[in-house]
């Protein structure tokens, strides 16, 4: 006899991309498909002799249960980073999480009552959208050109769903690598006042732009809108720019929020591990930071660049696309042009058989999905392989 | 106004217990109050090197994004301790979870809908309490002694309010010290076939053992039980004999519980530190945790017996106990003997004015709570504080 499970996971779907990462271990395949950043971009030795430094400074602390919000050497300095990007916070006015994923389980375990509305982007991150159904929440979707966010469309769903909170991913943002502009950025933050509604501003990616740096996060914006302040939650990550594998990340958030969700966070794991706080800890205070995220974004834009060239050589008008300005992801749509396919799922598959592999669009809309748009990430792959792998798509459209 | 919460958060108070942490910090206290390890039995150079060696090694698996159920080289690791320990279990049958706190985070999403009825000791940990209430349990309180659950109130209770699931501690439970007998397992997991329903053993403290070791764990024992084994989840922990900072816990249960767990913990935190698992992995790789266990159980051994000699010279037959053979705790009792008081939350705060903490045992309930119980853990102190400490409790009282 089965177990009695509870209701809640008949609100999630077994991933349709699981069934296509299975696929991956094929030998040859180029991959445009991870989330993930290169791991020959980590700074293996700086990270080495920061936890060598931890355990050598601070062995009880690193290793010993710590508090839920997180470990203070930690908190000052993420408050310090903050500071750095136009963000005053003090320390106690974030948290660490188990990565930025367990922010959004806070959330969603602090806020969602099973039926709430709650606004995302379409496309939006996937993770997102079951960890908020798992809390039974009907998420609506607002539609994004290249410049992020519809803010128009967004107030009218506003208005309309009386949403619990609206989660954006605001700087080149998973899937779309869209970045919302300035204008709108400033329009999210009149909203949130307008309506009284809690904006959650999801960055794991801001740091990773290639040129100009983006707009200031839209938290670092509300100082200039009297009442927004109190209506943004932050999360941030050391995930793509230092290390997943530490899974450190935080929320900056209105108190009462940090609260609730500290006091959520103490049954759900007590406390992100001290050992990898108090190393990412050593590693901002040593300075590595600045040099590590040059060499990150060099890289990253060189090979965003030469993904872009190659699109619109072997790929000409059979898609479109805006040519990311940092992240780790070019979201494109098949036009249909030639009368080539425009059933990105098709497109994935022909692709998987040309030793190229990359994610089709539609699982990432919590709405009806855009089957022509897909995902490629440039993260993994060098120059060479990013040609080779773009040549192979061309084949196989 | 403030932001609109969701009502689970309505399902847990404020922990009694916090108010009385806060006093803590008062100048040389001594506490018995912590439900901790002692920082100095930590093996820390055992996992710098450790740490190290999976930095050198495997630096792209510890930093890098892993596998939800857990980092391979550590499900390997772990399934050979607990082959060690008289369970077998593939690789494959476990999952890494961020703590064991994590595990019960898991079962709750997995398995409780508003309403459902699971049972619990009476005493049991707060912190499962508190997360299965955030998940709406229902939660019903067996009564235990010296040996345990009091398995034919147990069925009793599974009879009537046929639970999701029970949820024990039964070697040296938090906060009890007790350690179920080898005849009450059996009957425990017949209790599970009688009724199909799942039972969860958590066991943290099962390896911290002073002389002869405890009787084989429910799921060791359920072998000799036809069809207990699919009714069994385990949780494990590394946080009570290596390092509660790595925040290392794994769950061994039914594959379809283990593949709805995985699910939800991929929304969760998306997986447990790879550095911490890495780490974890090549310390038990090493071959170290059996002197590291061996060291532990003689320094804790030596400050049970120092704590139980101590109360009953300075409390004599105000109190009664029953002497621990493993843990970290005593769970007492206040008699009323000569006149005395049978309040612990009064004694309590009578201990702080003396310079000594422990914590009084209502809140450890979820039914009807025994206000005349309290909690002593001996595990932080050494001898000569455990002596000076129980004689500020004499005092006190």
């Amino acid at each position: 006899m089965p177990l009695p499970f509870a209701d809640r996971l008949n609100n999630v779907e077994t991933s349709a991309i699981r069934e296509l990462f299975k696929l991956l271990g094929k030998p040859g395949i180029i991959s445009f498909a991870g989330g993930f950043p290169d791991s020959a971009m980590f700074d293996v030795e700086g990270i080495k002799e920061a936890a060598n430094k931890a355990l050598t400074e601070e062995a009880g602390g690193a290793l010993q249960y710590g508090a839920t919000e997180g470990y203070n050497p930690l908190r000052e300095q993420l408050a310090a980073f903050m500071g750095s990007k136009g963000v005053t916070v003090a320390p106690d006015g974030l948290i660490v999480t188990t990565g930025s994923q367990q922010a959004l389980d806070l959330l969603g375990k602090t806020m969602i009552d099973p039926g709430d509305k709650v606004i995302v982007e379409g496309p939006t991150f996937l993770a997102t959208i079951q960890c908020f159904r798992l809390y039974g929440a009907d998420l609506v979707s607002a539609p994004i050109d290249a410049n992020g966010v519809d803010t128009d469309e967004l107030e009218k769903l506003m208005a309309e769903h009386k949403p619990k909170f609206v989660y954006l991913i605001p700087t080149f943002g998973n899937p779309s690598g869209a970045m919302l502009s300035l204008e709108r950025r400033k329009k999210v933050l009149a909203l949130a006042v307008k309506y009284n509604t809690l904006v959650v501003e999801d960055d794991p990616y801001g740091d990773l732009y290639f040129n100009e740096a983006p707009p200031p996060s839209i938290l670092s914006l509300s100082k200039d809108v009297p009442g927004s302040r109190e209506l943004i939650a932050h999360c941030g990550s050391m995930s793509k720019v230092l290390s997943p594998g530490l899974r450190v990340g935080w929320m900056i958030a209105p108190a009462e929020l940090l609260a609730k969700a500290t006091m959520c966070k103490q049954f759900s794991d007590a406390h992100t591990s001290t050992f990898a706080q108090a190393t990412a800890a050593q590693y901002l205070k040593a300075g590595r930071m600045p040099a590590t995220l040059a060499k990150v974004r060099k890289a990253y834009g060189e090979r965003a660049l030469a993904m872009g060239a190659a699109l619109k050589r072997e790929l000409g008008d059979a898609i479109e696309f805006t040519q990311p300005q940092g992240g780790l992801f070019f979201w494109a749509r098949l036009t249909g042009a030639g009368g080539k396919t425009k059933d990105a799922g098709e497109f994935a598959k022909r692709a998987i058989n040309q030793g190229v592999a990359f994610v089709p669009g539609a699982p990432f809309f919590a709405g009806e999905p855009d089957v022509s748009t897909f995902r490629l990430s440039f993260a993994t792959a060098d120059v060479g392989k990013i040609e080779e792998g773009v040549a192979r798509l061309g084949k196989a459209l």
